[in-house]
């Protein structure tokens, strides 16, 4: 199956990510990754959701969310042109000998060091997900300690926006 | 009341998000962003909550947090050196007259331009609260169509792991 992302403008209210989270665990859907963040309303979040899901079920998924009070509206973001990206911070083994080899891998991918300590590097990159795979693959062959990623965030290309608020 | 990010590792599985939402929920406390990514192994996710909470309201939740038996280990990355950043999405409006001014703005933010429309412009920036307030109040003025953010996501600095897994 393939992911999917949505991107759900809802209120900003205790309760609804139980409830937005209640609706995926009922029907049995895994949530891939979540990012739930403020808007330009402070009374409004956003929660990008990556699901793995046919189109039937994300029919399904949509038209559930849609009939929450909370949600005030859902989109499909992958149907539409849209730029998508995550950040990601990776701990990185490296002493004094390997430190420049990263900071070159770093300067490849656009990443930036954040951190450094004697036996270890902090590289924080964002991109889409082959740009992440990337450089994934090409650090961990230096022993990654930690990976954090925010999971996706989406917004819908041109002057329109993505959402109805 | 302060702001304090909890960095969670939990098992990846259905359900898990129900119940850490649940938690929140029952106790009443608002959370302020929310970030689920993967981690290095696929089994396993990273949770970075950001919650407005006092030392007592903070210690419960930890406590709480540590005996849901999905959650591997929580700490309060608050109080140990870390990196903590965040990765937003600005669509500003922007005929070709002001395009000139956002991207001369962008450039001293460090930002990047990420999808150019004829009416407005898609800026993506990477930073901590500050840098992101203040790029926000510089793109104001300009009329700002949509934010979207990913919520923070946390690091202890230096080669230690922050979460034991």
């Amino acid at each position: 199956m393939e992911k999917k992302v949505l991107s759900a403008i809802v209120e900003n209210k205790p309760g609804v990510l139980t409830r937005v989270a209640m609706l995926f665990r009922r029907r049995g859907y895994n949530i891939y990754s979540l990012a739930v963040g403020e808007t330009e309303k402070a009374e409004i979040s956003r929660m990008t959701i990556v699901v793995e899901a046919d189109e039937k079920m994300l029919w399904q998924i949509i038209h559930q969310l849609s009939k929450l009070i909370e949600v005030i509206d859902v989109i499909n973001i992958s149907e539409t042109p849209s730029v998508e990206r995550e950040l990601v911070f990776f701990k990185v083994q490296a002493d004094s000998s390997k430190r420049g080899e990263i900071i070159q891998i770093a300067d490849i991918f656009r990443a930036r060091i954040v951190d450094v300590a004697p036996e270890s590097l902090i590289v924080e990159i964002t991109g889409d997900s082959g740009k992440i795979e990337a450089i994934t693959d090409t650090l961990k062959p230096y022993g990654i300690l930690e990976i954090a990623r925010t999971g996706k965030v989406a917004m819908v290309r041109g002057s329109k926006r993505g959402n109805n608020k």
